[in-house]
């Protein structure tokens, strides 16, 4: 799919118009894409989208429609067309693999080129970024609530239009959630699909069992029966075991009954328990209806017996406490050679400047310590101070036996691709073992440990320079 | 834009092979497409998403590509395929125009023909129609609370993916933000684009004064400054005075300023009062940050003074209470000349069977009275008595001077539209005009009058009769 170059606001295009005009395209500038806090509350959230982005802006060019459109608004010069014409991006991004758990505050793309160019991208960038990485922590977070359950996405009919159901299903995968119902993901991205019927294939036939007979014939390999349409106890359940003695006699099994309505902890420990009595243990229980981390952590607490998780509008959607949306920004920080600072009406909020780079501390036995936001070209030693970008007189050091890792590699230069791209397994496996070794407490769904995103000497000094500069000029 | 076949849940797919198989795929069947509750806890909801919903009907067929991909799953026969590769929608949609106020539980889309393919198109209709009919009532909730003033969309940095912006400014649009800052937006859909520039327009440059003088420069006939990038009333707005004198000068004037940080509310008070006072009354304020509708209803009840308010995340994910996601669904209503009934746990939520028709009882002034479902050909008259879904026992009676409309019509006749496209200026006219002719009490943000849907004495009749036999037969 090509990402047009008009998705994007119309401000991209008229400061586009504006430094063109005062021959300032060129200069190089550097930008940030961070977002401030980590989504849900959470105590992390696992990095996604990456290929899209880079596949959008190696993409990136304004074909005859699109400049005819912008023409027709009569806001731009004949000039500007003309250059928007070979527009191209030529700029260079550094950024962690995706799968990275990363948390609020430290940049992850940085975006390097002309002026320009690097502005121009801004909303984009946010757009693909901000919303696969927001799903692949939804993702991760049910992933953890369901423990060695499976969970399987299958949010299409809810999601934000049809391309909020593709990234999902893709930036789910990454976070943990390694299937779909979603075929068009399947054909693009290569996830496993699944599915089975709705109730209006029960409603189809005359009975429930003729309807499940008929789908057991149909896929005797991989049948799934809904049992809740008309009683989940009293008819879906006896006829499913109806249907799994047929197959049994005929060499196949019963793969699994998915159930959809009613206490769903409840009616899988009746469901197993008539399983297993029949002699049919092998048959798994799905269980969906608006399903989230919240709801499967505490059905799992009382005892449910549930081996697959169907997760729709909740994981599609994003839905939950500082869900939605993740606030990603897009910050300019460097410029003609000078670190550049924007100030916010919260001190503790103000921009980390210059180009930068996240450092993870790692102790002895793999587990993570904490990170580091360091000037690109700093040097960083264990044992180094470091502070607390909230409160710059909050420091700690960086233990001695620590090993510090650079989060981050540069991943496009010149505008082409300038590392291998990982597939989307690797990606997920990033993920699950990075999340195994975050500190105890940061996974917790509600009220996390919040882990350490610390500033070097470096980055501090110069914040705190640049800020009172900035306020001498303004607010005196 | 092509949807592809594959946009779809696989299950659609396993049923509709089943089908196939069986030799069911053409028996005659009718589906609704419906929501159970008003969105955001509102009093109301305002349908769009159709002529994207046609679209997708209209070109729905399976390429190369997409068999293919089908095939390497090893699930489906051959035969199936082959009948896939010809596969085309030839139903019947019935559904009201865009821009209609609808309510929870009245069929939206009716989808009438073969079994195989009314069924198999249930996902993508439910992604298209679920989110914009969503987006559509949130942006009709934010005009409704911002009065007089102009909205403007420009969510699309936070939106659930590419697509997610660009239906939302479609949806937005029907529901009353008439602007956008998404240009893709622009060009697909003709929506008027809007957008200035960023804070990184102002640190690009030495100083704030010199980057307004050359956005205005660049922009004389439609500039807006953003002037909170280092201190609003200190900084900003002289700077912005200073300006708007100079383009006084030379005979253009300033067209805004934009706030997008603090108390918005108090410093469009004090933005206001220094552009009156210093001549220049013609000046807009516009004001973003995190809005929705609640803020800005009790913006306005404080006497903000802020002519444009700027509406990016929380209408790009709908977020708010009861937002996120519309529930919609899609039930089976007939098939082979029967009516079919789904039953719940929830007596109170069992289907309305049958086909039907959705009535719109409207006072002599023109206001709205109550809906009513009713069956397809069954004769209505104003007096006549009605029924509540929930509590069938519970009627009243139509009013004797109640003009009945139908509020829906058939728009796709065996897979081709057969009425008119609206434009979409049209469709936001009918949604303006439709909202204020709800009862009082409709349009509250919060706890709103429930307008009434009520079910005729057929469709009572017949859904008792069916819960009466699908309870006999499953619940003893």
């Amino acid at each position: 799919m090509r990402y047009s170059a008009l998705l994007t606001d119309l401000y991209e295009l008229t400061m586009l118009a504006g430094y063109h005009d005062q021959g300032m395209h060129e200069r190089p500038a550097a930008f940030d894409l961070f977002f401030r806090n980590n989504p849900f509350r959470g105590g992390y959230a696992v990095f996604a989208g990456l290929d899209n982005a880079l596949s959008f802006l190696e993409d990136l060019s304004f074909d005859g429609t699109e400049l005819a459109y912008l023409e027709s608004l009569k806001i731009f010069k004949p000039a500007f067309l003309s250059y928007l014409s070979d527009f191209r991006f030529r700029g260079t991004i550094t950024a962690p693999a995706e799968g990275t758990v990363v948390f609020g505050g430290e940049p992850l793309l940085t975006v390097e080129g002309g002026l320009a160019e690097a502005q121009f991208v801004e909303t984009a960038l946010l757009n693909i970024i901000n919303f696969q990485t927001l799903a692949a922590t939804k993702a991760a977070r049910i992933k953890v609530a369901a423990g060695d359950a499976t969970v399987l996405e299958f949010g299409l009919r809810r999601a934000q239009g049809p391309d909020g159901g593709l990234s999902c299903a893709r930036a789910a995968f990454i976070g943990g959630v390694r299937s779909t119902s979603n075929v068009l993901a399947g054909m693009q991205y290569g996830i496993p699909v699944r599915g089975t019927h709705a109730h209006s294939w029960i409603m189809a036939f005359p009975d429930e069992l003729t309807a499940f007979r008929t789908y057991a014939d149909q896929f005797p390999n991989s049948c799934v029966l809904l049992i809740d349409t008309y009683d989940t106890l009293k008819s879906g359940l006896p006829n499913a075991l109806v249907v799994a003695r047929e197959l049994k006699e005929r060499g196949y099994h019963l793969a699994g009954v998915r159930i959809d309505s009613g206490d769903l902890a409840y009616l899988s420990r009746q469901v197993r328990a008539a399983f297993d009595e029949a002699g049919f243990p092998e048959v798994q229980i799905v269980a969906s209806n608006e399903l989230d981390e919240n709801v499967i952590e505490s059905m799992r607490r009382e005892g449910s017996r549930i081996d697959i998780y169907g997760v729709g509008t909740r994981l599609a959607t994003c839905a939950g406490v500082g869900g939605g949306a993740l606030g990603g920004v897009y910050k300019l920080v460097h410029m003609d050679g000078e670190p550049k600072l924007k100030l916010t009406s919260d001190v503790a909020k103000a921009t980390l400047p210059d180009r930068k780079k996240v450092l993870r501390a790692i102790a002895p036995d793999g587990t993570f310590i904490l990170d580091l936001i360091a000037l690109k070209d700093e040097e960083i030693l264990p044992g180094a101070l470091v502070f607390d970008p909230a409160n710059p007189v909050q420091h700690v050091r960086i233990p001695e036996q620590a090993r510090l890792i650079d989060l981050r590699q540069m991943v496009m230069k010149n505008g082409s691709r300038c590392a291998p791209t990982p597939d989307l397994e690797s990606s997920a496996d990033l993920a699950a073992q990075q999340l195994q070794l975050l500190p105890e407490g940061c996974l917790r769904l509600v009220n996390p440990h919040i882990y350490k995103v610390s500033i070097s000497t470096g980055v501090n000094t110069l914040r705190l320079k640049l800020m009172n500069r900035v306020q001498s000029k303004y607010r005196n």
